[in-house]
């Protein structure tokens, strides 16, 4: 489950190559080609040391260090979930405190003459798997789409489908009941195809390979030392952002105050949403993204918030009534969503059917090829000192086949029963489709994610939306049916792709399948109390999540509830010139993608990804510029000092997106406890200001 | 006039021993030995080159460079003078960027072929004396004490002698006319003592010292890579600190508005004045002032606003009336303003006769010891290579004595006439005594500075006010007759210890006496046109200069006339206790003064300076904090890597201050063309907040 966070950032348009785990001890190798046999053998460094029992992988220790960091990444994976959707890749930051964290407490043990077992890398990747397992379920359990789409809080600010039966508020037993239920099926459905895909097809995972890569540095003694001065900048900008997060805390007395309305651009700019806001995190966010995406979201922004919106806007009375209410989608608002989803279904379409095509095309090649192929791919790896070594761990612990199509079955026939106790409008036949078809997505998405590193989960979830919701129909609480539906059907997606990934880690670091496996399961069932929990916190502290506009907007609620209706209703509902213009945006993603496809290398770089120019379209332009920002700093950085820019951004960048989430928990405890900020900082216009300063004069 | 900057520093307690005006191509030696024998010969490294003519030392881009950065400079001192008037010594940017100037102008000449003359050191102390001299002009000018407090707008805080015969409001005719009337004679007054001071006594002039080793250390070829690189730190500064001030001033609408009342550290600490107004100037500031006179100035304002003047307005009602207008000085501001003068009073007369006594015991010892003595003080120096040439030049280039002499007479006449011309209840008698006992002290200030580097201008200041006043009396204009007559009193002492210092420097770097002496009269009367000019605009385009709480407070205008008045009036119209809280004062700026003398180096440099101390007792503690971040910045910058700190810091300070400093040009013009900020930044508690937004709402 390494890569989970990664895969959504890749949902929202990562390029694929451009993955950024890297550690500078090592280079690591994209291709489709083995990494071992770059240049030198990495097990040879390894040699002298034995790998432990696959039973002694998994510690106590490791499991503990898991759940502390596994609670700290959901906080931060809610965060940005609940703000803008958008979630850069945290592995870096998850697999070096995991290494501090255990490092300190072997060395501590150590000192006192207790220490029964060293630390290795094999229990390294059983605590990197864990934790991004528990942090996984932050993302793929819809808290910021379509379990937040279900609630009241968003179906208000729809005028379609407000009945009670198209609405169901998140409740902590039903949200941990849901999950445990839906969570453990994705692990069941592609353990059996482990060997084929890492083995035989020699799938690259180039997530899954750069968190071995990093791992495995850290168990060399350099690398152990620049992960030292690593762990020491993140915890220098974790501080500065977090206390940073703390002071902006006391200027936010009212709605429009604080530093998350500061009009660094003038007040004409702040109402068109173009302003610095300050935040520490999506400048963190930028710093990890490759530049072309940061660059697509300004390009978004600036085309949607600096041109399109004001035009519609002149349009009022026009193309749309002048009396609805602002955030009504029979008028602008309608145009911000349904244009910003037909880009993102554009993209997704296109890179769905491209990678099922590629997916084909390659399983069609592999087995034509046969064995021969299959040889003369070995031709050059599998005589290799390193994957000997590897082949010969990775196939000692079996899960036996009937194991997983036994669990698969009994946990399929529990959830068939019991989901649609949850959610009425969801019938048993519903669900007993899903689990029909959902082996073959989870397989198409597994082995798409192995090619290119795009995991296309929210993709699996709308095809569910429009699918079930479609059949429910809207007398019978299709919203809520389709978003239920798609709650299954992303969770076994993303939990498949996410093992194959982990396998592929352990693959290369030695450790055992068995553990593997029994970690991913540990940590998604942290995952499923954790992750509601600190919903339930995020939920309760602040009233507006979930409302376009608030602090916490959670922009995807409304798209994925807004979607289903789409499927229940149809298009008819749309403002006028809306479904035109959806239609070019739909049409352009594609003729883009098409475009990055076609080019060339040396040009496809510069052409910008049509999923992430859809976010601003909704959210605003702010975190845009903020990414901006940390993309300039990296820019800059790399010019100045490539070696070190390269070793310590992810570092600095993580600390500056976890401390500033970090902090989110200390600020809705306080707004739980009622504690209010004292001081309003306000903007106001001059001429505001002098009606103001009369007022409190007079 | 070298020194003139730091001279007032000093005038603000600045520490003799820790100048900081290094450069660290060289080392300098502040002891009362010549610093040529330190270790080895400067002179031998410039023997190859010869030393133009005095009138060849004088060019006209040395005059367009000085006149350029004289204006710079007087924007600065200007800006520093009428906010809180501590002015920290500009001697390194000055110098810096005269040498910048030049050589790029000369280097850009000498591509095309055109160069007559190669820049010298020479030509660099004219040029770093002529800009000193020009904007020295902006502080002895009294734009910021006597001069200011002369107008209405500072007279109309007190409540005492507002009549119209004690004001005498700023206009650029008279300003100019009377600074030519004063500014020269200084000059002459210790032109004929040069040889005796520099040559005889060898004093040291730190100051002069330490600008004379800047500048010899450009003109080695390493020197001169180094103030490239400091030129280039000192530019990323400015430019930073500019745009910064072009930030902050959008957010300024309206008079409470913006950065300048940021509640750092919540609303409470604002009130009383604790809060960070992000103002880079004194930073910068902090930067460049020891420690110890940061730590002073926050301890100053800790004990005054953290704690007396709270206590005090306990006493409400008790002590002082509780229906006074808040800026009467028979309130609470009578005690911050009395107190504050006590101990800048106490301070003032310990050091004024220390350095009288050091000054007399050293006379009689000089003469005691006779030639003798210069003989066996020539033993280890006479011989000295760099003495030898040093002397032969300083010797060449003679001033006559008759001129001297003559010119001192002439404008002595001159002035008696006009100056009760300008200032009605100033009579001749009055000024002709002021010319008659003005040589001696500034005899006694130059050889002073000599020693100590201690320059106390702004004393010598006040004993002309005091007795002068006492002497018009007060139904006379006495208040007028006061002020006038401590600014012709600190016209001359000023500029007759910065010539000393000049001379010093000149003696360093080659430079004629006659040149040096020209380049000081032709910086004078340039000063004697930009600073009035420099005035006018900030009296003009900021309504509320001088008044006590606005962006330009002037605080020591209103000490000036206070202490007028208590000279006038005498001490009966204080609040209650509040003479014996300043006789306290003043007893404990003279104890820890003493304390300072007398206990060892070790436990010296932790006692804190009186002086330092009671600025922040009027002014508020704002600027406090600025400093001691500065202090705090460069602490950790010389703990991290010292050589870096001691070679930038300087320039980066500098930096700070000149880019905050010069914004203030554009803000000005703007604020006179009546372009206001669009925004304004307000800070409200969270209960006006929520009143505001009702009142906005509704």
């Amino acid at each position: 489950m390494d890569n989970s966070p990664s895969a959504k950032a890749v949902d929202v348009g990562e390029a694929p190559p451009e993955t950024k785990n890297y550690n500078n001890t090592y280079k690591e190798n994209n291709n489709n080609r083995e990494e071992g046999e770059a240049v030198l053998s990495v097990e040879r460094l390894f040699e002298g040391k034995e790998v432990p029992k696959w039973k002694d992988q998994l510690t106590i220790r490791a499991f503990v260090v898991s759940l502390f960091l596994g609670v700290l990444f959901s906080f931060i994976v809610m965060k940005l979930n609940l703000t803008t959707g958008i979630i850069p890749s945290l592995n870096v930051s998850a697999g070096l405190l995991g290494f501090f964290f255990v490092k300190t407490w072997t060395k501590f043990i150590e000192k006192s003459g207790l220490l029964r077992q060293p630390f290795t890398r094999q229990e390294n990747t059983v605590i990197q798997t864990c934790i991004v397992a528990a942090s996984g379920i932050a993302f793929s359990g819809g808290f910021g789409n379509y379990l937040l789409g279900m609630s009241d809080r968003v179906a208000n600010q729809i005028i379609e489908d407000r009945n009670a039966e198209n609405i169901k508020n998140p409740s902590l037993g039903w949200m941990i009941g849901f999950l445990f239920i839906v969570s453990f099926i994705g692990l069941f459905s592609v353990v059996p195809l482990r060997k084929i895909m890492i083995i035989d097809y020699k799938l690259t995972y180039p997530s899954g390979t750069a968190t071995a890569h990093l791992i495995n540095s850290f168990h060399t003694p350099e690398g152990a030392k620049l992960a030292k001065k690593q762990v020491r900048a993140l915890g220098k900008f974790f501080s500065f952002s977090f206390l940073w997060g703390f002071f902006q805390w006391f200027f936010t007395a009212g709605d429009d105050c604080g530093f998350r309305n500061f009009p660094t651009f003038g007040i004409k700019a702040l109402q068109n949403t173009f302003f610095f806001d300050f935040s520490a995190t999506y400048v963190g966010v930028g710093m990890i993204c490759p530049h072309i995406i940061n660059v697509s979201v300004l390009l978004g922004a600036i085309i949607s918030w600096g041109l399109m919106w004001p035009l519609i806007e002149a349009k009022k009375g026009d193309w749309y009534s002048a009396d609805l209410e602002p955030k009504s989608l029979h008028g602008l608002q309608g145009y911000k969503v349904f244009i910003a989803i037909a880009m993102i279904l554009g993209d997704g379409a296109y890179n769905f059917l491209m990678v099922l095509g590629r997916t084909i095309f390659s399983l069609i090649h592999q087995h034509r090829k046969d064995d021969a192929a299959r040889l003369s791919f070995a031709n050059d790896s599998s005589v290799s000192f390193d994957d000997q070594t590897r082949i010969k761990l990775f196939l000692k612990d079996q899960i036996p086949i009937w194991l997983a199509a036994l669990g698969y079955i009994a946990l399929a026939t529990i959830s068939t029963v019991t989901v649609p106790h949850i959610f009425s409008p969801l019938k048993w036949y519903h669900v007993l489709v899903l689990y029909i078809f959902a082996p073959i997505l989870a397989f198409c998405n597994a082995y798409g994610a192995g090619l290119t590193d795009w995991s296309l989960v929210t993709n699996y979830g709308k095809l569910a939306i429009f699918t079930i919701g479609a059949w429910a129909g809207a007398n019978h609480g299709g919203v809520l049916a389709g978003l239920a539906a798609s709650g299954v059907m992303m969770n076994i997606v993303s939990t498949a792709s996410d093992l194959m990934q982990d396998f592929k880690t352990g693959y290369l670091t030695l450790a055992s399948p068995r553990s593997m496996f029994i970690s991913q399961v540990m940590g998604t069932a942290m995952g499923c109390v954790i992750s509601p929990c600190v919903f339930w916190i995020f939920f309760k502290a602040f009233k507006n999540v979930g409302v376009i506009g608030s602090e916490y907007p959670a922009p995807n609620a409304l798209v994925f509830r807004n979607m289903a209706i789409l499927g229940v209703e149809g298009l008819s509902h749309l403002p006028k010139n809306c479904l035109k213009l959806c239609a070019g945006f739909f049409a352009a993603a594609i003729l883009i993608n098409a475009l990055r496809d076609l080019s060339g290398k040396k040009v496809a770089r510069f052409i910008p990804l049509p999923m992430a120019m859809a976010i601003p379209f909704y959210i605003g332009s702010y975190f845009a510029i903020d990414m901006f920002i940390g993309t300039v700093i990296l820019f800059v950085w790399e010019r100045l000092d490539l070696v070190n820019a390269r070793a310590f951004s992810p570092a600095v960048a993580s600390g500056m997106i976890c401390g500033d989430g970090i902090w989110t928990l200390p600020a809705s405890i306080l707004a739980l406890a009622g504690v209010h900020p004292p001081i309003c900082m306000k903007f106001l216009s001059r001429s505001t200001n002098d009606r103001v300063d009369k007022f409190l004069g007079g």
